[in-house]
């Protein structure tokens, strides 16, 4: 196993200087390519780790497997898919033509924007400030770290450089899929892209996720199984942007990337994994994240198909 | 020449039951199919008028000829279309798909409304206040109506109901074709759009562009030769919405409508026309104005094809 | 074990007249809403049936399984997918248009009718007659069932009526992705489509999958186990339409289904499933067929997730 | 007079650099950019000729305004039109998605392929051959040029490459608007192309046009008045590919182009313009022709607008 994993991290740092950082935001072109690290963690708790895993970066994408979690819990599967639909596209993440063009009255998965920002118009809560208290408590609970935050200079960035989200959100007003406030909705999706983690909180996420809900630390049941099985499930199909079919054939782990180069892995009834590198391939994934990931499941067996 | 004013009444009033008023802003939906009439006005500025020609309504997408117009003269030719193409699309007015799919970098035309935003966005003036000082008395100017003003109830309608046309500018504000604040912009070309006039003010318009610039009253050049001609050929191509074709088949005039009711036409070096019905076809156009345009245009020879 | 079998096929037969019969081609036309069965092998060959599971169905896009297997044994992976993505889509399996705006250089992936036909074009062979009887063999080492036959008369329906896959051919050969003849792909293809089968045939399929290439009755290796995997993986993505995202939500099993009626399941490491019922849902699956499948994953607790 | 068709000339060349011949067929690469010329022609047959204006070329996409005018000749406006609509897009023009996403019952005008091949899909006769003899006729009927032919070389060449077109007609066939088997109504298509002609030709049409139906040479009446005033109309507004709208703008001539090199243009009540330079700018119309228009609408004044 210690070979597996010192290997898994050497490969991870050398495909590193393959992609770029992500750049539209200040804050993230600052991320150092030398910077690659992993956390695995059983289902009892145990935990393997290697490199920069302590590292905090900002879970950008990633928090849409919290915020579809939070929303599941708070509304239950029935309402949330009410509102957006649970079927992969091969569109960008942040494409707009497929409401006109195929499917106005929805979005198509929760893991692309658009889907992501209705999901976090679905999370209960008396205004922004309720809500956004309530995601950071929630991430709390799943990855044990009491003090979660989100990055305000991030936030900040990720607001004044938003038109796009924007644009897509005053769309679904406009349908009437979004309710409420977009603005409000967009600033709390804002906020909770820019929540900061490390290797170990979302290899620990991914841990309550492969154990059905139980966590693997408290042993309680934190998250409903059924809403465990299904984040894993959309995870699969989903969520990996338009290289998700690629990575399920590569690697076969329930996964969600994030620009700020993590990648949060659940192998069903085995380990959560978090891994972090900031370089990105042309898909928007963590080039050593995913080389991680493959040399793991290669070596590990830990392909669910 | 009075016979065929009467029967072209006759006729529009026959079909304006056969559509059905624009309901997106209560305002609008006010409108008594009944209140059917146009103005038509030579180069010397002889008028025909039949029916309510006196009758004011929102000059709702007529006004993009005006701010086209404004924008022209302010910039140039060379700059308005470096912001916008002069290309005829087979898409409705508020498709945002064509952006993503065909054309990201700038809007199809200055007749559908993402490029009738940018348009207004190039309009000269400090502010809110005085970019839409200049366009009401641009207006004047063209109508020879000195007391041009806007429909504040029907302004704050479209404010409170534009979340697409919000989308559609967000979206440019992202790829940076459209410039400044985006909801300045939005707030002005609502503003703009809820402009009042009768058939009488824009059939002085449509002879001011029939006249190459000259107004037919007062015999000065208010607009240069270029832009009227620029515009004129512009209505051809795009100015009835995804039906512009088949109207220049059927009728050959030059013209623009708008979901108030009224349609300007010019045709060159002959008359200016303008003619209200507020019951709109399927595809936004007034059906006693398309009718009557029709009528005129085939008794009176004013096809330019 | 017998209870949750027998509780299957009453499950699937009162949901089979929720759909409606494929018409497009009159011998589907003629499937009995009645006919509902399904079998259930283990890796050892054991089989556990109920109903019509002997009843013979044309595979349709089951097919595109065996095909994309016999493809993959034929020239690797890696040749495979210079044709062919393996991201799943969001568009119906017919859609022309995400060549031309989404990505003309090849088929999105190869549970799509572009994306199969390329894949049918890379099987070896001299000529249309080698090719199709190297499927037909092919089919009958998975089956077991020697004596592999297509159905003339829905062959010669299916040619009769292709023309939107002849579209698609052509668009593909005018894009250079689609070498060779388009009309002797085209004619292998609907040959394919029509090859006849039943609900132990597909179940038998479907158990060499889930036992990564081995065959569970003879004990030998008929596939690669990578080329089994890959398929599962595709099937899982994929297999399902443009409902396979909710699918792996509620079943959470591998599967691939066919407008004949039929779905083929694959269980990792546990059981084949054939399932049969000819009514189909708004998208093409059977409901008789995912109504079975939805119960036996619950019950048996077969899903991946 | 005289210095004006100079300079036309002159500038015409000076820019048929500026582009490259089309090449997907062998026989248009072989084009000299130095054969530039153009013939214009009033109404009552007098004539003003520069340059190459009798060399032959294939006249492609102009043959579009021939096979629409027959078929308006042989079922009239409401017949044709109820195959294909009249509607400017921005779209290519081979562009397949506007069915899919756009308009699936009808292409959206006959100036692009799809709509085209409808068009020569309508023409009477029994077979291929008698239709062909019939479009060759009328051709000379308009031209006065008794001896029309199509160039066989060029037909095999564009037989042997319309697989997109070929994708286009079966796409058309399966959704059941073109009528017949598309493979002859193709190789019909691919004739028509390929018919050749010179300068002096294609003004003679454009005069025939410009006066209403009236042969400027004979005198006769050889198109019905309404089906002239129809199709300059058309080729207004969809005549030069997706530069139709900057055309209008820029010259304001009724016109159509080929990838042959030439273009025809109609200016109403006074001339008739044919011009030809084989080198193309990128969205494929003569950057000689388009000089030259532009320049003789300058100078003598043609703009309709």
């Amino acid at each position: 196993m210690d070979n597996i994993l010192n290997e898994a991290l050497v490969e991870g740092i050398k495909v590193s200087n393959g992609g770029s950082v992500a750049t539209y935001i200040p804050e993230l072109a600052k991320g150092d390519p030398k910077d690659v690290g992993f956390a695995m963690m059983d289902l009892e708790g145990n935990l393997f780790t290697r490199g920069e895993y302590l590292k905090r970066f900002t879970l950008q994408s990633i928090t849409k497997v919290i915020s579809l979690l939070l929303a599941l819990e708070d509304n239950g599967m029935e309402e949330v898919f009410r509102y957006v639909h649970m079927e992969p596209t091969g569109d960008p993440f942040n494409s707009i033509m497929s409401f006109e063009v195929k499917n106005p009255e929805k979005p198509f998965n929760p893991m692309i924007n658009a889907g992501a920002m209705v999901v976090t118009s679905l999370i209960k809560g008396e205004g922004k400030k309720e809500k956004i208290s309530r995601i950071l408590e929630f991430t709390s609970l799943l990855t044990g770290n009491e003090k979660t935050v989100y990055d305000e200079k991030v936030y900040l960035s990720e607001k004044e450089t938003g038109d796009r989200n924007r644009s897509l959100a005053y769309f679904m007003k406009s349908t009437g899929i979004m309710k409420g406030n977009p603005e409000e909705t967009l600033d709390l999706y804002f906020m909770q892209c820019s929540i900061l983690g490390n290797c170990l909180d979302i290899a620990t996420i991914g841990a309550v996720l492969a154990g059905n809900g139980i966590h693997p630390v408290t042993g309680e049941r934190v998250l409903k199984k059924e809403n465990a099985r299904i984040v894993k499930t959309i995870m699969t199909t989903c969520g990996m942007y338009d290289a998700s079919g690629e990575f399920a054939v590569s690697c076969g782990i329930p996964a969600k990337s994030g620009v700020g180069g993590g990648i949060l892995g659940a192998v069903p009834g085995r380990y959560g994994i978090g891994t972090f590198g900031p370089t990105l391939d042309r898909k928007g994934n963590s080039t050593a994240g995913i080389r991680i990931m493959e040399y793991l499941s290669k070596k590990l067996d830990l392909s669910i198909f």
